[in-house]
């Protein structure tokens, strides 16, 4: 039998996957099983882009353009220049979801072998796209108590190495919750200047800020054009994950025609998702206000229920719609499969994603879960109360 | 300015798109191009496949599974049991377009250096796939004169070195239109059992079989399950390019294991899409009937036309829809560039694919263009007309 290749066999597995089977057998056992563990809104998609889908005309699903439609790029351009980010649709390629666009920057910015920094705990997937790119990832480790601000800049410095080419920031941050501010963006941009490195950013939750605060696009930074390379998504801005499409912007013209060059490779990003996202366009800024509204209300739903258990602590979330906690256990992992495995309270138990799978130092999260809050008020009330009564009995 | 990765600098560009702003600009002129280099059928997409969208009931666009749906991967297996090929969903991993299905494939099996042999001419688009895993495309090159048979068995073997990982085959073949019989797939059979090696079939065409001939499966091969990866697609089956579907078939469960991290990584495939290529599996046989006997009608009308131009000769296709012609020109790659820069025949001309862009080896099929006949017969027929008073004229 023929061996497989060694980054597949080297490639971690989903880090909430292996949780899935006890979910499975929790929910055969007839136990309700709550989700504080996943990324897909519970919101509804706009009816402007589910109604362009059904009032669909084409006779032959095309290919479309290997960069994304023209007409979809102008309007996205129009719709970042409405978000004070002036781009043309030259400056945006479209990918089938944030995802492919950061495996594309991947390959476009580090070769087998080349750094990239990320201040963790970070987005898990980021090791999937870096370990098929052959990319090594050098994390610096944010901390909690400080609601994972970023680590100061000295240390990001003494990380730089001659392969070193990019530092991948997620702003807002999953599974952080963090909200950079223009001071730290301003510090990395003098940072990636002095050393010639590219300034990548996951912006994919850039319009989930609350306590009215603001984000701060890379490309909003003066004089970083070069540098930044800023990764987007309509998955969850129009809680249209199924969708599949994201996108590339860079003012940077070569960084824009080397993705090209992946982009071609694999032909053209989905039709009929991106005449939906073309159509989400359109939605009115009321879906945002009450989306925005409401996210912000669970937020705080949940981070007063958290308070009343003992021996928790969380980093206060300040976008996105994720939140670390700390629990007053050893192995939050152990505690995430014996909730499914041997809990239950009043019929129900929930899942969280243990913290470690965002961590790429060994040892660092081990006490954390991400409680991702995309469920309805009453649900996560109830969540909560499940995750305490489970702490009173936890025997680990 | 961070320059950008040795690999990313070193992807060829598409070989087709090059000729596009001359095309453009022939167009600008007011000069008709008929295309003749492309693989987007004119076909329609089965009604029932485009009625699944457009009633679309779901309110919140979720992500799938990232292994492709249940329902669909189950109808999916149930589809290749009545084309003979016994598989289970299990062993079905729904991807974005064969094109990411050929990509994780190539991570699955082959680290950076590892070689896959490929004969050629073949799609163009694997060495993108290859240069973006850091893979070693070895080219065996077979000839227009047998119509682009299997090359030697033997040479084959000799082309084996200890980082030698896969034989990928396309079949029907994209550009060559080949359809390889069973006695071949047999020899590549015992070669890959005794060197243990993988046999990789890109099947996209499957269906595409004319002359009464029955296109034969890596996967109807006996003996083969650990080495057999298969390819599909619903691009062309279904003349539904955009949609961006298609799958990895193996009876080797860890190779659909190491697939489904990749898969992981990257979420999830379009989820309209596959409720369109979930639909479209109901397709009535009808028109595979119609399609079928529309491309075979021009694929006779093509070579005809062809047949009467002194000089030209061609490889006979039996299955897909594409035709390798050899020109009597010294270099088709000019040629091209001028029927679109400086020709024009009652004021239209061609826009062809020259063919060394699906050659590996340097200076192989220098005076070959490929041609997809998807075009109706008249436009078709014009087509080649036009090509033929091109040659007359041609100064090159
Ligand atoms: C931080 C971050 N980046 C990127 C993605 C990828 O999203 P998509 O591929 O759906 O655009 C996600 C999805 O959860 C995410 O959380
Ligand atoms: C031989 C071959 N393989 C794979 C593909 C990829 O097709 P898709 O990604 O649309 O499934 C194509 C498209 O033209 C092709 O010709």
């Amino acid at each position: 039998m023929p061996s497989l290749s060694k980054k597949s066999q080297a490639m971690p597995p989903s880090p909430i996957r292996k949780l899935v089977p006890y979910a499975e057998a929790a929910k055969k056992r007839g136990v309700q099983v709550i989700h504080l563990n996943i990324g897909q809104p519970d919101i509804k998609t706009p009816e402007v882009a589910l109604q362009a889908i059904r009032s669909l005309r084409l006779e032959v699903l095309e290919y479309s353009r290997s960069e994304g439609n023209e007409s979809y790029r102008t309007k996205l351009a129009a719709y970042y220049g409405a978000h004070g980010i002036a781009v043309t649709p030259e400056q945006i390629l479209v990918t089938t979801g944030g995802s492919e666009a950061l495996s594309f920057v991947m390959g476009c910015i580090a070769d087998p072998g080349d750094e990239i920094i990320i201040p963790e705990p970070f987005y898990a997937n980021y090791n999937g796209f870096a370990m098929a790119n052959g990319v090594k990832v050098v994390p610096i480790a944010s901390s909690l108590e400080d609601n994972f601000a970023l680590p100061p800049i000295e240390t990001f410095e003494s990380y730089i190495t001659p392969r070193t080419r990019a530092i991948l920031l997620c702003n807002p941050g999953n599974p952080t919750g963090y909200l950079y501010t223009p001071e730290e963006i301003r510090k990395l941009a003098d940072l990636v200047k002095k050393h010639d490195l590219f300034l990548v950013a996951d912006e994919v939750y850039r319009e989930f800020a609350y306590d009215g605060k603001k984000h701060h696009s890379i490309l909003q930074e003066p004089g970083l054009d070069p540098y930044a390379v800023m990764v987007d998504s309509v998955s969850k801005r129009y809680s249209m994950c199924g969708a599949r499409i994201g996108c590339i912007v860079s003012r940077n013209p070569d960084l824009v025609h080397s993705a090209l060059k992946f982009a071609q490779a694999r032909l053209s990003p989905p039709t009929l998702a991106q005449i939906a996202s073309e159509a989400a366009l359109e939605t009115p800024q009321a879906y945002f206000d009450e989306v925005i509204g409401e996210y912000s209300a669970r937020r705080d739903l949940l981070l007063e229920e958290l308070s009343r258990i003992p021996g928790v602590r969380v980093a206060k979330p300040q976008g996105a719609f994720y939140c670390m906690v700390e629990l007053p256990v050893g192995d939050a992992d152990h505690f995430a499969q014996w909730l499914l495995e041997e809990f239950q309270w009043e019929g129900a138990t929930v899942m969280v994603a243990p913290a470690a799978g965002f961590y790429a130092t060994p040892g660092l999260g081990t006490r954390e879960v991400r409680i991702a809050y995309v469920l309805e008020q009453d649900l996560l009330k109830k969540a909560v109360r499940i995750l305490g009564e489970a702490l009173k009995k936890y025997p680990g």
